[in-house]
Order: structure tokens, then C-alpha cells, then sequence
């Protein structure tokens, strides 16, 4: 059963956006062709059956934005392509439209030296000497391994040795048939969003939000609505107003060193988030991705911790910080909504690889696992100091996250992003400009993200006054 | 951007739907609770901006369905869930409804001695041997792999391996830019949907056809049409008035082994299929899970080696008869459908994992990939047989296949299958009944799907013995 956002309040000002999507499918697909001439709006109108005056605004709005033209009062003609190529230049990195989906992925992809756009580990970082160890030992234990289908939901040991973990730190209990082993965080939110989100639904996001969440909503058909996020955490008089008035089917939230601003919220507001989500029907996605990267610091327990009913789900990412490459998450989930979310595992990928969730369990049972994240947390806490000593005298200002893998900088006055990030590209150097993480697209947006956890203090020293060199050069 | 499904010349027919979906689903996630009362026809109307009469037809519709129900004339109620059960009981293993997108998964849950629902293969025929000793290896070439991403569109070496051996095979000429690499089939399916298919496209899809596609498909908003698949193939002229009158935007096949019927698509319809989808822009997803199980049989070249333009995407699977475990499937794609590709692909799980990647690729290109294939379809042929044996003097028929992991029988008569699969489970023996497979849903299907590659023969000769006797059993 698919369910159509066509049904809404404002139905007259839909209706002609469904029609200018209507046509813009049947363009993008080539089934109109380039100059070729669009049914009347009378023929339209019948043939889908709405107003006359509805499929007249559609065309005119197509012809404002130069999708369309008008020739000789004979009728509408489609717009070739390359008319609008002057505002959505295909080769620009960073200013295409977010619907392409791969604003970050062409960042990432160019290859520069200082590399601050990546919010990855550095693979000198990682535990790289064990693994082999462990993979001949998981063969001793598991020798049919690659013959082995995992269960839809995940290796149960794993999930076990999961469950256990999080009763041990004092998180929260759950059984391992709570918990959903998922290909990475971004397939949980994916998952999630598949089973919860129908077309028309709204979608309540930080401001600002990681950018592939927010697209995963898009393309599942949510209208996004926003929370500022800010050093102190929300405005929840604003978040009780928006689930009241606006009834979101879901809020995305990452408030442990939050993605890009590296603020967290207090726990004080993490106690009250699973009681307004259950006041209002809403559901709370927690996606706590770098929950284990703090430096020094007592990080208040997540939200999900709270929840005495099925209103939070939670994504625990593991495999980022030990082993990329392995691809593990977990999804902890009460209530109602397990089954849900196993069935569109099943029909995404029928279950993730047993041999990374075994992989990964030899080392998350091992005491390497702890040692591990208490050296990679001292290392990045240099690398985030070296950086934070770089932009002391810049009159750039942020916050000095408590964890997490970024800082949220606000530049001293406004620059031409577009032109700040070619050129500090051209001298090998890359950072994400802040209106990618911006839900509401303004490209007025005096931030960048600059990550700090790929690159060595040495090159971090060097890749930033690079960078500073180059904002001052672009006055 | 999201298409909208409203627009169809049949428009007052399909809105009645959508009020009807609008109303099920505010029910089913319980914002409208059992024995409340429905906003009136005129206020709905309202609200949604339709015609009364559409909003009344959707009530009568639902109550008819036993969704709602009509009290003292006072207006509609909701009701409550165990209303329907009688039709759907949840704890049914066969007859719960598609939508569920667990049926098969349910049959395959039933732990049995004698296992013939389950397509898989055997365990015991899988090359267990050799993967610690590749493992090794592959930690010796590629020492930093657990901490390594794979690229979105997967990992070169394999991609290059890949095609050349598409070219060495005789199969068709392409680069590794051409392919992506999927966790499986049953993703590289998804991918594909999310990439191509719109709410309100149509699908073609074969009947009898594989479960899980079509349900990947519905959930994505489609509506499916068919056309069937017999010994000899399709009925062509069929499919061409099919894609020339209802434009399905995507025509997904299984030409070769079809699961579940074993039937293969001669080469001759293999050539016009092409071409057909240009004439009518339509894709072809040919789905070639099993194309190198054979049985002394010369398959013919995929549907996709004839294609000279984008309108064939090729799914190849191959983890399931090497090492299940791993997860491995290569999409080939002409043309522009790639970037789409990889763009869903990037927000499902942002690449498969490279150690799999790797691992297989050892393994591919040993000489012992083409050893392991010839012992496996040495092995299933005999195992085939002897289930083929079994049937001689059962009065059941069957096309027998040339390649594949199925038998498509037709029971001498019409039975009660849901009491069939009830005895047969009883006796420890499973099938998959045959309408699970029906995309038109149809419950007197009288064919079950028997699988081969999972028991042994022992078990076959034991375990079709009991079979037989419970449907002799059930008159």
C-alpha cells in the first residue's frame, strides 16, 4: 500500500507542484523530448484529471525556472537542457543541487593533501596489526563462515555480546532480540526511514543536519521541518510546538557531539525528548555515531536511555572507529517497531555478511577494543588541539567540542563559498562549506566544517594555515 | 523531488484508493484507535480537498473490508484489528498476506529434516576448505583492509576481474566503470527500483515470478503487470502490446533457470527483447541468479549481451553458489542509469564492504572458482534427479530444467494448500506453495516449487517419499 501525499490541508497549492513533477519525470526521462511541444493544458487537465487553472500555473511556473518555453502563443515546449546549466553547473563540486545526492561524495573525491572534509578516521589510527590474528582464529571457531548466511536481524552472539555491553556500561538493558544489526549507520537510517516514513509524511531535523539523512528522507518522500541545534542544545518549547502543531512522523537527532557542530545536547533536555515523542506519536531516531569519541568528558547517556516506550530508536555505529571497512552498526529498538524495520532489512540485502559481524565481534569481546578507543580518543584530542591552536588568532570563532570528529566554524564575514572552496582545493586543501548540512539550503551560511581526525598534526598545522592564507587572499 | 501516483486517467476510480490508504494507514499506526469515530464524510472531504462522494466511497469501501464500521447511524468507527483476522491470521505461515514481505522468510524459518523450500545450496557443496588460507593471503597483499572504505561503486580489482571475465567468457565487451559491485542480489534488485521506479509506474514482471522483486517493486510504489513465462519462453507479442499501451517503466526477468519455474528464454526472444525496450523506453532488469548452475546444457547468452544501448541492466549473483556469506552480486549497466545507481547505492550503505570484495576476489580468480562450479552442478544434477526419480510415478508434472535450483510441479489436482504445507511441515518436509509466487495473487495456484539444492539425496529419496504420502493423505 503506498500512500500519496496528494491529501493535505493546502491542497490548491499542491496540486500544481504534483503537476510540474508530473512533468519534469516525463522530461528528465526523455519521454518529452527537447523542444518538443507538451500537450495543451486543456488535454492535460483531462487527462489528469484536475483543474484547467492548475495545469496552467504548473506550465508558467516551469517557464519561470526555464524548464519550459512558450513559442509563438502556439503552446509549451520543453527547455533544453543545458538552459539551465548556468545555475547548476554540472562540474562544480560543491553548489549542484542537493537532490544529486553526492554534494559530499565529489568533495571527498578530489584528492588533496590536507584533507579536513573528510570526517573519517585515519587508517594509521586504526588497529591494523590484529586483524589477521583474529581472522584466522574466527576460521578455527566458524570454519564455514563464507558458506553461512546470516539471519536477517544479525549474528545473534553479536548481538548478544551487544546487549551486554550496553547493560555493563550502565546505558541501558535490553535482550539481544532488541537489536538489529545493520551495513554501517547510514543503512540504519535508511532502514528506518523506509519503515516509518510514507510520501507526505513530516520529518523534523536538526538544523544543522547531517546531509545523507536528510536526502534518505527526501527521496522517502518527507517534508522536512527544523530545530536549531545550539551550543546549549534545542529550544524545546519550539520542538513541543512543531510535534504538536505539525505532528512530525519522525525527528532525527545526533545530539552526542553532533554532526557538524560537535554540540551535545544536556541531559536534562535527553529526559524530556521520549516524553514528548510519546505525547505526540512521534518517533525519535537517536543516531549516535561517534558516542565513544570524547575527550575527557562525561557523556550524559543517550536519549534512548530515557525511553520507556517504543518512541526512541537508537544507531549505535561501531565499525567507524574501529573498522571502517567491516561496516557495523547496531539499531536498538522497543516496541513495535522491530518487525517493521527486519522486514525492509530482508528487502534491502536479506541480512548484513556474517564474516564482518563475526570479524568484528573477535574484537569487541577483546580487551583490545577498549585499549583501542581510550588511545584513538588521546589522539584525536591532539589532533583537534593542533587545530584549535592554528585558528587562535583567526577571529574565526566556534565552540571546542567535548568529542566527536569536527569543528563548526563560523568565518569573521561573509565570503563567496563557492570561490573559498575552489581555491583552497587548488592549494590542496578541502573543508565542507556549512550550507551543505543546512536543511533549509540557504546558501547564505558563514560556516565550514573542518574535520580533524584524517589528517596528522603535522599536516594539520600546515593544510590550515594554507587555508588561512587562502580566506585572506580571497577579500 | 517525488512523483505522485494521482494523476492517471482513471482519476475518480484511483482517488477513492487514496482516501482509502490515507484512512488505513492513520489506523494502522493508531492515530485513529479502535472504536473511534472517523472524522464525517463532509469534513474528510474538506480536509482533503475532494469530493464527498470520493470520501464516502472510500468509507463503504473500508467497511466493506471490514476496516471500519457503521454504528446507529451516528457515523464510521474504526475496527478493531482481530475484526480481520479470520482472513489473515497472523500466525499462518503461508497465507498471511505479500504485503507482510515475510512469507517466504516464515516457511524458511520452520527448522525441517527434509528442506525443499529453501533455494540455497547445501552447506556441504561449498568450497569451506580454502577461505582461512585465502584469508591469510589476502592480509599479506592488503594488510590495512578492515580499516579501509570501499568505494560506493565497489572495489576496481574486482570490478576489472570481473569484466574481464565477462569478455573472456565470450558474454560481452564492457569496462570496470561499467559495473557495481551490490550485497547480493536481492540489493542490486532494490537499487534498481529505488533508482528507476517512481509511485505509480508500472512494472512487467513474469508469472509466476521471484517473491521478494515483486514486493521490492510494490513497495516502491509500483503497479505491477505480467506476462507469463512458459517452457518455451514469453508470449512476445504480448509483451510488445504490453510496453506500446501500459508503458511499464521497468520489465524485470529471470530468463535463464527462472526461479521458480526452471524455464529458460530462447536466444531468439533474448535478441528482440532489446530492442523492444528502446522502441518503448522501457529498462530491462534481467536478474541472472543462477546462470552458471547448468547441467550439460549450453545457456544461452543474458538478454544483455544484446543490447546496444542502456535499456538492459544485468544483475550477475554470485556469492550464493561460492559462499553465501560474503554477499557479493555485480550490476552491469550501459548508458546513464549509473550515476542513478550509485547515487541510491551511496544512501543505502554507502558501499559494500571491501573486505567481502576482496575475499571473493581471491577466490574468483583461483583456478578453483571454475573446479568448485563444475563439482557444484555435477552435484545438483544428481541431486535434481534423484528428486526427479522420486515424482516418476506420482502423476505430479513438471518441465524438467536444464540449470537452476527449482522444480515447478503441478499436483494431479486441486488440493487445499494450506492444509498440504500444514501436513508437510508436520512430517518435517517443506515446499513453497506456488501462489507465493503469483503476482496477481491468485490462491488456486495448483503448482508448489521444490528445491533441490539443500538436501542431500538420501534426504530427496526420504523426504519426497513423505511428501507424496501426505498429499495422498490430505483427499
Amino acid at each position: 500500500m503506498t500512500f500519496k501525499t496528494f491529501f493535505q490541508a493546502d491542497a490548491a497549492t499542491r496540486l500544481y507542484e504534483q503537476v510540474m513533477d508530473y512533468i519534469q519525470v516525463r522530461i528528465e526521462r526523455g519521454e518529452w523530448k527537447e523542444h518538443e511541444k507538451l500537450p495543451s493544458v486543456r488535454r492535460l487537465s483531462e487527462e489528469l484529471g484536475v483543474h484547467r487553472l492548475t495545469v496552467f500555473r504548473a506550465y508558467q511556473e516551469l517557464k519561470n525556472k526555464d524548464k519550459i518555453y512558450v513559442k509563438d502563443k502556439s503552446g509549451y515546449y520543453v527547455q533544453p537542457a543545458n538552459g539551465q546549466k548556468d545555475r547548476e553547473p554540472a562540474d562544480d563540486p560543491v553548489y549542484g543541487s542537493w537532490l544529486q545526492a553526492d554534494n559530499l561524495a565529489r568533495i571527498h573525491a578530489i584528492q588533496v593533501d590536507y584533507q579536513f572534509s573528510k570526517s573519517l578516521i585515519d587508517p594509521a589510527l586504526l588497529p591494523n596489526r590484529f586483524w589477521a590474528e583474529l581472522m584466522v582464529n574466527m576460521f578455527r571457531e566458524y570454519p564455514r563462515l563464507p558458506g553461512t548466511y546470516s539471519t536477517v536481524q544479525g549474528d545473534a552472539e553479536l548481538r548478544e555480546e551487544l546487549a551486554a555491553h550496553f547493560s555493563n556500561t550502565g546505558l541501558f538493558h535490553l535482550t539481544a532480540d532488541e537489536l538489529l544489526i545493520t551495513s554501517g549507520g547510514q543503512q540504519a537510517i535508511d532502514v528506518t526511514a523506509r519503515t516509518l516514513i510514507r510520501p507526505g509524511d513530516r520529518v523534523l531535523v536538526e538544523r544543522p543536519a547531517y546531509g545523507p539523512a536528510m536526502e534518505i528522507f527526501r527521496r522517502q518522500g518527507a517534508r522536512l521541518l527544523t530545530a536549531d541545534i545550539r551550543p546549549d542544545g534545542y529550544d524545546m518549547e519550539r520542538i513541543e510546538q512543531c510535534m504538536r502543531t505539525e505532528k512530525p512522523r519522525l525527528f532525527y537527532i545526533n545530539p552526542t557531539f553532533h554532526n557538524p557542530t560537535g554540540f551535545t545536547v544536556p541531559a536534562a533536555q535527553r529526559k524530556l525528548l521520549p516524553e514528548l515523542a510519546e505525547r505526540y506519536g512521534c518517533v525519535i531516531l537517536e543516531d549516535d555515531s561517534t558516542y565513544d569519541i570524547h575527550f575527557g568528558y562525561k557523556t550524559p547517556p543517550p536519549v534512548f536511555t530515557y525511553a520507556t516506550t517504543g518512541h526512541v530508536i537508537y544507531i549505535r555505529s561501531y565499525s567507524k572507529y574501529v573498522a571502517p571497512g567491516l561496516r557495523i552498526a547496531a539499531v536498538a529498538c522497543r516496541g513495535d517497531h522491530l518487525p517493521g524495520l527486519l522486514a525492509a532489512k530482508s528487502l534491502t540485502d536479506n541480512g548484513s555478511p556474517l564474516l564482518n559481524q563475526k570479524l568484528f565481534l573477535q574484537y569487541f569481546r577483546s580487551p583490545r577494543m577498549q585499549q583501542h578507543l581510550e588511545k584513538l580518543c588521546t589522539a584525536l584530542q591532539l589532533r583537534k588541539e593542533a587545530m584549535e591552536r592554528c585558528l587562535a588568532d583567526s577571529g574565526w570563532t566556534w565552540h571546542s567540542p567535548a568529542g566527536g570528529l569536527n569543528l563548526w566554524v563560523q568565518l569573521p564575514r561573509q565570503v563567496d563559498m563557492r570561490r573559498f572552496l575552489q581555491a583552497a582545493l587548488a592549494q590542496s586543501v578541502s573543508f565542507i562549506p556549512g550550507h551543505v548540512f543546512d536543511p533549509l539550503g540557504s546558501a547564505e551560511n558563514p560556516h565550514i566544517r573542518l574535520s580533524y581526525p584524517f589528517a596528522n598534526e603535522g599536516q594539520i598545522r600546515e593544510g590550515m594555515q594554507r587555508l588561512l592564507s587562502v580566506y585572506e587572499s580571497i577579500h
